[in-house]
C-alpha cells in the first residue's frame, strides 16, 4: 500500500503544501519519522519535531502557521487529529482487504461459509462447521468440527479451535492462540491417573480480544465462557469451566484455575493466579503477580501471594523490607527488658 | 454425530419413555440442559433438576419414579451413571474416528506409517520417522526427522516435535505443544554469546498428557525425560536436561529450568518456578506460585518464594499481614523501655 | 545421518581403532552411551565410563593410554574436545541443509526469496515480503505482507510474524514464536472498550534467539525493538513498544509491559514480571520471579515483588521464615514490659 500526498490529501479533503508526488506506506510518530512515512501534528507541544522530522508528508491543522521551512510534504485539513484517526482506520481496513477462500485449503463439504468471509492458505475448517459474512481467518489456521464463527470476526494465523466450540461476532482471536483443549481433569487410580473425558466446549462472546499463545480449555460438562467485551492479553490460562464476566480486562501472563467465576468489568494485573472454585466479584481489580485463594467481593483491590487488601499489602511491605532493622530492634529491646542494668 | 433416544436406548440396552425419534448431539448437565442434548440422573439430589431440564433425552435408573411429568424423553437403563460414562466413551472414540492420510499432506517417503493412523491436512512428517498404529495427528502438525510417535497417541492440531524426538504410546499432546526447540544454553563471549549447540532430544514415556503450548526443550546431550504417566497441563516450560519422574501432575504455567530432576508423584501447583539443577524428591507437593531454589527431598509440602515448609510459610504470612501492627508495636515498646516514665 | 567409525576418522583426521565399519547416527555423553551413538573423552576425569560406555564409537586423544579392553571402536585425534565440538557443527550445518521452495507453499508473486533459501510445505509468504540468502523458514511457518528478513535467519515451523516487521539477519526465532501481533490497547468508552489500532511493527535485530512461544507484539505507533544479540527464552511477553538493549538475556516466562526500556546486558530471571513505562539500566540483574514497579539504575542486583537490593531481600526473607517467632517474642517482651512482676 502506498498512496501520494495528493491522494491522502482527497482523501481527506484537505489541501496539499509541498510536492504531491511523494509517496509514502507506512506511519509513523512525528518525533520517529522516516522517509516514507506518514505523520501528524495535533499537539502544539510535539511543534519543535515538525522541523526535524523526517517523515515524507504530515498532516497539520489549516490555520497552523509555520515559523521556518519545513522538508516534509504538508497535508492541511480542518483537524489534524481526526484526519489522522480516520486514516488509521482506513489503514486498518486495507489491511483486512483480504477476501476469498485460497485455494490451498481443506474446507469439510458440510462447513457453511458466510458472504465475504477470507480463508488463507493451509487453513483447515471441520465437519458442519459454520463461518459468519466477513469473517477472516488468516492461513494455516484450525477450526475443527461443528463450530461456530460469528460475523465480522478476525481469526489470524495459527488459531486452533477445537470442535464444538462457538465464538461470537467481531470477535478477534490472535496467532497461537487454543480455543477448546482439554481440561486438565485427571481421577487418582492407584498411584497413576485416568482421563477424565472433557465433553463440554467453549463460548466466546461478542466483541471479546484474545492475545497470542493464550490459552482457553473446554469444559468438562457444559462451557467455559468468555463474556461480551472481554480483553485477554497473550499467554493467559483459562481453565475448564471457567466464565469470566463482561468486559473484564486481564493481562499478559495470568492463569484462571478450573470453575472459578470472575465478575463484570475487573482490571487483572499481568502473572496473576487464581485457584479453582473461586468466585470473584464485580469491578475487582488485582495487582500484577498476586496470587488468589479465596472468594473476593464487589469493588475490592489487592495484591499478595495470597492477596488482601492492597493498601495493607503496601504496608506490610514497607515493613518486610526493614524486617532485618526491626529484628535487631527487637532483640536488643529483649536485652535491655531481660538485663535493664546492660542496656 | 446425532442420535435419536431409540438409538441410545439400544446402545445402553434401556428402554425409551416418551418419544423414541427425538434426536440429541451433544452432552450436557441435567441442571443446563438445552433441547438437542442428553443428560443423565445419577445424583438423587439432582432430581428436581428433572422437571425442569430442557434436555431433549435423559438417561435415568429402572427403579426411579416420577413425581410428576416430564418434558424429556427418558432412557431407564440399569445403572444411569455407568450407562452416560459408557456414553461418554462412545462419544470420545467417535470424536476420534478420523482415519487415512489427507491428500494434502507432506510425508517423507522415508518415513514408516503405521495401520489405522490419521494424517490430517497440512500436516508434515519428516524423513526417517516412524508414526505408530492408531495414531492421530491432526491438521496443521510438524513432525521432524527420525522422529518417532508410539501407537495409540494422539497429536492435536498444531503441535510442533523437533527432529530425533521420542514419543510414547498412548501420548495426548494438545495444540500448540512445541517438543525439541534448543535449550537455552549460550556461552557469554566478550560481552555477546555463543550459541552453545543442542543435539540432545526430548523423551515423552507413554500415558503422558501434555497442555496447549507447553514447551518442552531438547537437552544439550542426553534427553530432557518426561517419565510414564506424567499430567502437564497447560503453558507450561520445561527447560533442556530436565527429568519429570512417572506421574508426576504440574498445574499450568510452571517452569522448570535446565537439568532439575523431579521425582515420581509430584503434585506441582500453577506459576510454580523451579531453578535449574536441583533434584525434587518423590511425592512432594508444591504450593502455586512457589520459586523453588533447593533440593527438596521426599514427601515435601513447600511454599513460597524461596519456598519452605507450607505450615511454616502460612504461620509467617500471617504475620505479615499483621507487620505494621507488629512495627507500631515495637516502637511503642521501645520508648515504654527508654523512657518507663512517659509509657 | 548414519556414519562408519572410518567416515568420522578421515572427517577428524584421525586413525581407527577398533571396527572401522561400525555406524553411529547420533551424540552421546560418555557416561550415557548406547549402541549408535558417538562420544568423546577429554576430561581425565570420565576416563572411567570408557571401560563401561555402550557408545559404539569414542573420540580419544592419541596419547590416551588404555588400562584395560574397550568395546567401542576408538577415533584417535590431536585434540578430542575441538574434534568433538567440530562434529556438532557439522551435525547442525546436516541438520540445517534443507534446501529450496516446498511445492506445496503460498509464496506471493510479489515476494523476494534470496539464495539458497528453504522454504518448507504449508508455509505462505505475503505480499512484498523480502526473504535473505541462506534463510530455512520451516514447515507451517506465516510470514505476513511487507516483512523483511535478513540473510542466514532460521525460523522454525509454526512460527507467525504479522505484517510489516522486521527480522535481522542470523536471527533464530523457535516455534510458535508470534512476532507482530496487537499490542494490548484499549481505551475504556463507557463500560466498555475500543481497541487502540495497532499499526508499529516490531524490529529484531541481527543475532537474537527467540524461545519457543515467545510472543512479542507489535508497536502502537512505531516499533517494538529487539536489539542486537538479546537472546530471550521460551513463554515470554513482550508488550508494545517495549525496547530491549543489546545482549540482553532473558529466562522463560518473564513478561515486560508496554513502553518499558530495558538496558544492555542486562539478565533477568524467569517469571519476572516488569510493569509498564519503566526504565531498566544497563548489566541490571533481576533475581526470578520478581515483580518490577520502579526503574532501575545500572549495575543493580534486585529481588521481591516489587524488587528491592537483592541483600536486602534475602535479609528480609531470613526474618520473614522467623516472622511467627518474631512476633511470640515481641508479644512476651510486651507482658514483661506492661507487668515486669509477672515475667
Amino acid at each position: 500500500m502506498e498512496f501520494s500526498a495528493q491522494q491522502i490529501a482527497d482523501l481527506l479533503e484537505g489541501e496539499v503544501e509541498g510536492n504531491p508526488e511523494v509517496r509514502v506506506n507506512s506511519l509513523s510518530k512525528i518525533e520517529e519519522g522516516k522517509t516514507g512515512t506518514l505523520s501528524f501534528l495535533a499537539n502544539p507541544q510535539y511543534t519543535p519535531y515538525l522541523y526535524e522530522t523526517e517523515a515524507s508528508v504530515v498532516i497539520v491543522g489549516k490555520s497552523f502557521e509555520l515559523e521556518k521551512p519545513v522538508s516534509s510534504t504538508l497535508v492541511r485539513v480542518e483537524d489534524a487529529y481526526a484526519s489522522f484517526a480516520k486514516l488509521l482506520d482506513i489503514y486498518n481496513q486495507l489491511k483486512h482487504d483480504k477476501k476469498g477462500i485460497d485455494t490451498q485449503t481443506s474446507v469439510s463439504k458440510t462447513a457453511e461459509v458466510g458472504e465475504n468471509a477470507y480463508i488463507g492458505a493451509f487453513s483447515y475448517v471441520g465437519d458442519h462447521s459454520k463461518i459468519g459474512d466477513n469473517v477472516k481467518i488468516y492461513p494455516g489456521t484450525y477450526i475443527g468440527d461443528n463450530v461456530e464463527v460469528g460475523d465480522d470476526t478476525i481469526i489470524y494465523s495459527g488459531v486452533r479451535i477445537y470442535s464444538d466450540c462457538k465464538i461470537g461476532k467481531a470477535v478477534t482471536l490472535h496467532s497461537g492462540v487454543i480455543v477448546g483443549g482439554d481440561g486438565f481433569g485427571f481421577a487418582p487410580n492407584s498411584g497413576s491417573y485416568n482421563k477424565v473425558a472433557q465433553i463440554g466446549n467453549v463460548i466466546i462472546e461478542d466483541h471479546v480480544e484474545v492475545g497470542a499463545n493464550t490459552t482457553i480449555d473446554r469444559a468438562t460438562l457444559g462451557s467455559t465462557i468468555i463474556r461480551k467485551g472481554v480483553k485477554l492479553d497473550n499467554l493467559i490460562q483459562v481453565a475448564h469451566n471457567v466464565e469470566i464476566g463482561e468486559n473484564t480486562v486481564i493481562a499478559a501472563q495470568s492463569g484462571i484455575a478450573g470453575s472459578t467465576k470472575i465478575g463484570k468489568n475487573c482490571m487483572i494485573g499481568g502473572q496473576v493466579g487464581i485457584i479453582g472454585h473461586l468466585t470473584i466479584g464485580n469491578n475487582v481489580k488485582i495487582a500484577a503477580q498476586s496470587g488468589l485463594g479465596n472468594n473476593i467481593d464487589d469493588d475490592q483491590i489487592v495484591q499478595g501471594s495470597p492477596a488482601f487488601g492492597i493498601k495493607e499489602y503496601k504496608k506490610s511491605y514497607v515493613y518486610f523490607r526493614k524486617l532485618a532493622k526491626m529484628a535487631e530492634e527487637l532483640e536488643h529491646l529483649k536485652q535491655q527488658v531481660q538485663s535493664p542494668d546492660k542496656s
